[in-house]
């Protein structure tokens, strides 16, 4: 069971279409790896991979300029099982920067390197780069992830800045509106394996014309993505991976807050109390205006009559989204017959 | 009041003693910001810069270097009054990271930038020092910021880690007792003001012989520092510092986890089982040895028999600190008469 996010913000009707076929492939992706047996983690990286590859997401080929006209991506990725956690910040010259976050994550489970140093769970910038490269992630010329659409965003960005520089404050909301809509296309995966395990990971190119070195929700523990299996038959599995304005999610850490909230008994009230106690209306972002972001919710118990199976355990599984902004893609699929008595789906807040 | 913490590790008696002093300073600092008018985000600034001056500190002048023998520090900063957050992450070529992170804070209320975007929370890197060098805070050579014990210690540190690598498995934890204990010593702040307001901020060059890039508790959200005013009477305003092994401060969100548990009756009580059940035996570091960390925690409120004053609110202000390593040096100071009836400190857990 996979579930993918293309990002929130504002999709006209031709770019819709494009992400309604890149959450295709990715669940598909998914769904292969989690058929060949595959875990959660596994699965997840998967489909992540394909919503990178993408063109038209904000996250690895086709991410949003910087100020300075570079890519600069974040990405995290969580295991529900272990708990553990990979991220990397402000990347560059990287094609799929979940894969470093990956990576980081499953160095982090063979335990101390030499000298007893404590292997990194994050890391940012060329530091970043350099790990991922001398550990065999291949470098990719920004040339490469730098797409048509991409550059000319950043051209009428530019053109856009210059002309704000010199009107008054009382424009600035509009373009405000106008700027972030257009770039908040970050991209999440949420998974479940037979297992019940979960996993969850995001990836994102970051604000348009963001500063150099700016890193965002997607690198950030607790706001880009959330996992943890339960830990014991009274409570739920849940995943959450967030898209949207970075430092709001970061101020609030909606990624994990949202997954706490999913242990309460209706889900759907309780991500919409989340969203609009936790974010919209939350002491963190008082004062800020246009408090944009999305998320998608996962969670899955094996409780009640659904513990009825033998080598398989019958999952209850709930699949829930939320968003401030105009719109968001979002794609699922399974795997096998799972149990699904509820799926439910919360517009826009 | 204000307190600070030199560092959770192993300290020598002759390192001890520079230690004190130079908490002791770093208080006076403070308190000097409080008498003169200033508000505890002020306060907690200074006494932070004079602790990254201190050659003996791992923050600012004197960090641990990284595995190519540069500094990279991060920092992070919060504010109790407006919950306005600062950081920077794998800073190099500037004296006081702190300030950085005070800066970009400040920034953020100023509102959005040129064209609707949103200031950033979060800088690392190259992008960070560029940031501060345009935003007027000078840009400080490595080689100044090194000292003749930094690098004495990169050195044998080199020695041992090229030692390890030829040793077997079973040797490893000895070593990382050994490493870990040398070069945890960051540094906190957490201050109320007259006013009741609380700050927090945190600083460090890092973990010895870190990757390159790397970005530990210091800079990440609710890992390194949290600062949050009371929003109602019956609440507590809490700020919290940590100092240890940064990836496990971060997978367990210590700084805010312990300002959650400071909402309880028995704050003393609070902080021990935080300690345990957050960190040490905490799901998130399962499998995890040597489990290193500190925390400085203030809590205050102005409830019951305290509420008597006229323009001068009378302060209720508790203290506590709790450690994992070795040893942790903390100070504090008061500014002015504030009824304190409870001070604890409580030892290794």
């Amino acid at each position: 069971m996979i579930f993918t996010s293309s990002g929130a913000g504002y999709h006209s009707e031709s770019k819709a279409k494009e992400y309604k076929h890149v959450c295709k492939r990715a669940c598909q992706r998914a769904v292969d790896r989690l058929r060949a047996g595959g875990l959660a983690l596994e699965a997840v990286t998967s489909a992540l991979m394909e919503l990178e590859d993408s063109p038209f997401t904000n996250a690895g080929t086709g991410s949003n300029l910087n100020l300075s006209g570079e890519i600069e991506c974040d990405a995290s990725i969580m295991d529900g099982k272990s708990l553990n956690y990979g991220a990397v910040g402000a990347l560059s010259g990287i094609k799929n920067p979940v894969l470093v976050a990956r990576r980081l994550l499953s160095e982090t489970q063979k335990g101390k390197l030499s000298a007893g140093r404590i292997p990194p769970c994050f890391l940012v910038g060329k530091g970043a780069e350099q790990w991922a490269i001398s550990h065999g992630i291949p470098a990719c010329p920004t040339e490469k992830m730098t797409t048509k659409f991409s550059l000319s965003g950043y051209k009428r960005n530019k053109r856009k800045m210059e002309l704000a520089e010199q009107v008054e404050t009382k424009r600035k909301r509009q373009l405000c509106e106008e700027n972030n809509s257009a770039c908040l296309d970050t991209v999440g995966v949420v998974v479940v394996d037979r297992e019940g395990n979960v996993a969850a990971a995001v990836s994102s190119g970051g604000l348009a014309m963001k500063h150099p070195g700016r890193v965002g929700q997607a690198a950030h523990y607790g706001c880009g993505c959330w996992a943890e299996n339960a830990r014991d038959v009274s409570l739920y599995s849940t995943a959450v991976s967030t898209s949207g304005s970075g430092e709001h999610l970061i101020r609030t850490m909606l990624a994990r807050e949202c997954s706490t909230a999913m242990q309460a008994e209706n889900a759907h009230q309780a991500l919409l109390e989340a969203m609009q106690n936790k974010f919209i209306s939350s002491p963190f972002l008082a004062g800020e205006d246009c408090v944009l972001g999305g998320v998608i919710v996962l969670r899955c118990c094996t409780c009640g009559e659904a513990q009825r199976s033998e080598d398989i355990q019958a999952l209850l599984v709930e699949f829930l989204w939320s968003h401030t902004t105009e719109s968001m893609c979002v794609g699922y699929m399974s795997a096998q017959d799972i149990l699904m008595p509820k799926k439910m789906g919360s517009g826009r807040t």
